[in-house]
């Protein structure tokens, strides 16, 4: 899983959510729509019956991201759906309790916003809490795949005690850290904050009664869906009785593609994902899948006795798959650190121009120009008082963080004996700067680069501490370390844009986002905890649940500790050729400009499917498919209902694991396996039955 | 297959088309639209074009028709497709010549009736040739089955010389013996014929502009869902590579369900059939295999070393194989017996009316006013005039006739050693006027009793001859010979009718018959001599192409021979409680009029699944839903192309039959066995793969 492929769908998703509300962003005002509304104070925004929502929405949505982690680690923006279902179920609740006279309060967009910003808090604990990245490649499963480093001291299997204990030292330290810095952020640089800006301009939407109507109608879209998809789901399961049993081993393209990977799952989540991410992104994963599963891995798999053992088995990171990792990671690390250096440029450059006060100049950067502040917009006057009028004081923000930061030097040597004070220590000296960089990088650019900080940690803290030392270990913790702090601390930049858009107060955000956060340090490792006992091949290659980043994880903080030498012949080689190629993409994609870059495929997304192969991406592909044609049949429709659709699609899909993972507890196995043989095998599976049977 | 099904469907299928061409017929008079357009001398509705289209299409609808044949005998009617297609195909032609300037005759309605009846009876023969019935049922394969009469004397395997050469002695005359009739049935008597009225009422609405617009719409969606179902037929293909293997053997309802016949199959065809079939066909398809399959059979089965020796194989007739195509037999013939009496008396009573002149009362049969002849109408004077204006002298009629029936009594002995010339003479005597009564009682009801006159024939002939003599054979032959008299004459009827409405001359009418029937004597052995050839279980229960009632039809001619020697235990017993069942149920329906006896299940449709199973009837009631879900969503557009998305379905998947059974005759097998496995045994062929594999 990757951040920064998220963010990316981020983008996207806002600009789609963008034209559903254009409607009402063609006014030129949308806070004189709501002047007769009034904004409720701060207490009155955080309702019970918004974090009940939140709850059962944050759970809801932490089993699609976990299922998403463990699949492909590709999860788009959830934040149209969360929008979508927080403001059907308040309605709904609403109205009922209107008709029989008990409302004592109205849903106002403010509380749409507390439920927004709390189930993104805790659904976001599923993703940076590492359970298909850092947390779950400490474990053994993980370890015995990669050979190198595979003692006690490198590992450390899941187990819910620390898993929620970790959670709850590392999580909060991003939200103390950004909130000194929020009136900077919004007020003063006025960042975009795309997603957040996205997700306001929805939620604004819902809550004027055109907006309310078209809303009625996506959540009916959603609910047919999500109907579809969970009893597709259901259906599917029926026939995975056994290995390679069931729909998503239906060779749909043939035998010879199936065994590199290409085929048709009919998983209703991939097709929803497809939907819900650029074309771009598509086609750059199936790009990937064709380079990797059909031109190199079967070039070099004819290279075998050669280049490594022909006997090692197929799970063997010094055979075949150690070129499909190590590449992968290539990649990965070479996209990951050009966009760090160019976002990092951009914050550097954009705060030397914040600074300068050069504000008449249209942005170089971002192209939008600033606005100036004497000339501020009605709604912007309204929005800004407001937002300053609930002030956190700044020695809150201090005390909270230095008194986390302590506990949680203390307390995070406990859990992971390799991971000394210092470490920790040196980590939370510079994590505040950090944590700032990438507030403002995803302000101006909506991309998060929390995972690429925490590959650095990896490297720094593996390295420092050796692998003698546990240093693998040591890394993998240091990266959950750095990434919770990054990663909250733009979500929650994120949340402060759509509450100032919203005029919802920060303090009912921070609150939210506190409390949001706690229900994900709960709920996360439970939901893990699920998927972990229920299925017994998670982690493993070619299983359901292959959880792909774990490995890569792993093997970077093992490449982090001992160097090279774990590589397979000519594969150093070739990830740096890779290297250097997701760079040069990258430099291409910037030359070109916008417009013609959209032909340019993403080197981080090729490098997905070098690992776990192509199949997600043609089911990708197919979303992107039905969305296109959609489009040219009817634009209109495409662009309100796509993202209902697909949402449908994936909640429906991601739910449906609910079910299937207790039935999985329970021992309930399903009754019928469809089996794909070619035929010479299935006349003699025939005969054997025949007498056998 | 049983020809009252289909008439049944006809009847359906022509109120679906009269409300797509209602927007023409609202206005007084038809001709009054159609008054600036010159109908075109009788030699000139006769084009080469036509002819050519025809024959494209006999070849389409002979697949379709011999593919309908050949798995469950249900054929609905494809007077739409057929009138859809020549339309396209014409139209499509002549716009090409017109912009290239070389058109010299533009396309009239009169032309696409042409085309219309040339392409019925071509498929015509593909049904009325006894394909998947008493032609069939001759052969060894069948014969095998049955454990009686199998000897050389009452088998006579397919061959392409005597089919075509059988066909042609017989099919024509049919023809001769309604021409003399022609006026009194349509000028005089006025009938109705349901079917030929909304045919034409279709092929007039095309001709308008706005109809021609709305024909177009519908061109493009059949298009669409042709394209869709043909390659969806494709696709199957694939994962069919072995024995009960891929789509067709989904356990979609679980392995229980599918022992006992009941899954949902993803057959495009049978969709698209229950679509066109009225709801209540569907539904008495369901509910016989409910009551069968569901309830008695295992019922049966459990008496199994009680009723019949538990050693038998399951395909022995002396096993529960036997209740099944017994007990079927008993209620088709129940079924039969009461339409019969039923229609002849209509057909009596309405003669009777006819001769007594009583016009000026309502018509106590149909329930429709016969318009008095002084006040025709400008619509019917119109037509009448044209229609008498051709004459095909009666003498020519005669003659034909003669030469035929001669021709054929001399001919058939050769053939069929079995069936002595003097069998023949006998049934020429009689054939006239039973073609005479069928194309009246069709005209009156829409049911074309040609399969019971049939049976008739099969139980007459068989018993004079004996068993010893091939009585057998005999049978089937007599009843080949009935079925295609009776069976022309009716559809013939039907074509005067249409042309009556659509202007166009009787002798074109004719004319076209005669070729279409023809090439149908042609396209038809040739059509089914791929099938045989292509697919070696052609016939064998459980298979594709089980041809359910080749088998049936035999039985009824080994009964008719034989007696009830044949039956197992309690059968004969149960068939007459099922003969009574099917008579009283039909009694009822009768008694209860036409708006309560919608809720009253069909015996003749609820005898097909006694014998194949419920699967077929699980897609049909598919269609239905969808069918039904759309006219609940949108009735006007689920009205006007409803029949197109069937027909599309329909024919995408039968002409997938011609590069099947192509791929099947060149030895190309399809290269994946998709295969349903319970757990249990999926383990077992886990274990053994991994050591064998």
């Amino acid at each position: 899983m990757d951040r920064t492929i998220e963010q990316q769908e981020d983008t996207q998703n806002g600009s789609g959510t963008k034209r559903n509300s254009s409607s009402t962003t063609d006014f030129d005002s949308v806070e004189r729509i709501f002047e007769s509304k009034k904004v409720p104070p701060w207490r009155n925004q955080l309702t019970l019956r918004a974090f009940l929502v939140s709850f059962i929405l944050g759970i809801l949505f932490t089993f699609i991201v976990m299922k998403l982690n463990l699949t492909t680690g590709i999860i788009p923006s959830l934040n149209v759906s969360a929008g979508l279902l927080g403001f059907f179920f308040v309605k709904t609740w609403t109205k009922f309790l209107d008709k029989s006279g008990m409302l004592n309060q109205p849903f106002t967009r403010q509380e749409n916003t507390v439920i927004q910003t709390c189930v993104v808090a805790t659904s976001g604990i599923a993703f940076s809490g590492g359970f298909g990245t850092y947390l779950f490649g400490m474990s053994d499963i993980i370890a015995k795949q990669s050979n190198e480093a595979n003692e006690d001291l490198n590992t450390k299997n899941p187990s819910l005690g620390w898993m929620i204990a970790f959670l709850f030292v590392v999580s909060f330290l991003g939200l103390f850290s950004v909130v000194p810095l929020r009136k900077i952020m919004i007020v003063d640089f006025k960042l975009i904050y795309p997603s957040g800006t996205a997700t306001a301009h929805l939620i604004n939407s819902f809550h004027t009664p055109q907006g309310a109507k078209l809303a009625k109608k996506q959540v009916r879209t959603l609910g047919k869906f999500f109907s579809f998809s969970f009893l597709w789901g259901f259906f599917q399961w029926f026939f995975t009785g056994g290995d390679d049993c069931g729909f998503a081993n239906f060779p749909t393209l043939g035998l010879k593609a199936f065994e590199n990977k290409f085929y048709f799952d009919f998983s209703a989540t991939y097709v929803g994902v497809g939907m819900i991410c650029p074309y771009l992104i598509n086609v750059s994963l199936l790009v990937g899948a064709i380079l990797s599963w059909g031109i190199m891995w079967p070039l070099i798999n004819e290279k075998k006795g050669d280049w490594y053992p022909a006997d090692l088995p197929s799970s063997s990171l010094h055979g075949l798959q150690g070129y499909r990792v190590f590449i992968g990671i290539a990649m990965i690390l070479g996209d990951g650190l050009y966009n760090f250096i160019k976002v990092l440029g951009h914050t550097l450059f954009g705060l030397y121009h914040q600074f300068t006060q050069d504000k008449t100049k249209a942005d170089p950067i971002t192209g939008n120009s600033s606005p100036d502040l004497p000339s501020l917009s009605y709604d912007d006057q309204k929005r800004t008082r407001l937002f300053l009028k609930d002030q956190i004081p700044t020695w809150i923000a201090i005390a909270g963080y230095l008194t986390i930061a302590i506990a949680s030097v203390v307390t995070l040597p406990h859990i992971f004996h390799q991971l000394k004070w210092y470490y920790i220590a040196a980590i939370y000296v510079f994590a505040p700067a950090l944590a700032f960089c990438n507030a403002y990088g995803c302000g101006l650019t909506d991309w998060s680069l929390a995972s690429t900080y925490g590959k650095l940690a990896i490297f720094v803290i593996g390295a420092w501490a050796g692998g003698s030392n546990g240093g693998v270990l040591a890394g993998l913790a240091a990266c959950g370390v750095m990434m919770n702090i990054v990663s909250t601390a733009s979500d929650l930049s994120q949340d402060f844009k759509t509450g100032y858009m919203t005029l919802a107060s920060p303090r009912s955000m921070f609150v939210s986002q506190v409390i949001g956060t706690a229900m994900g340090c709960i709920i996360s490792p439970c939901v893990f905890w699920l998927f972990y006992n229920a299925f017994d091949d998670l982690g493993i290659p070619g299983s359901e649940y292959p959880a792909p980043y774990a490995l890569i994880y792993r093997n970077m903080a093992i490449l982090g500790v001992e160097g090279f030498s774990t590589l397979p012949r000519k594969c150093l080689t070739l990830c740096y050729i890779f290297f250097a190629f997701a760079i040069a993409v990258n430099g291409v994609r910037d030359m070109l400009g916008k417009n013609r870059a959209r032909f340019i495929p993403i080197p981080m997304a090729m490098a997905i499917p070098f690992y776990i192969g192509g199949y997600f991406a043609i089911d990708m592909c197919v979303g992107s498919l039905i969305l296109f044609i959609w489009s040219k049949v009817n634009k209109a429709k495409a662009a309100a209902f796509g993202p209902a659709v697909a949402s449908g699609l994936i909640c429906g899909d991601g739910i449906w694991t609910l079910p299937s993972s207790i039935l999985a507890l329970a021992g309930v196995n399903p009754p019928i396996c469809m089996k794909f043989l070619s035929r010479s095998t299935n006349v003699k599976v025939d005969k054997w039955l025949s007498t056998h049977g």
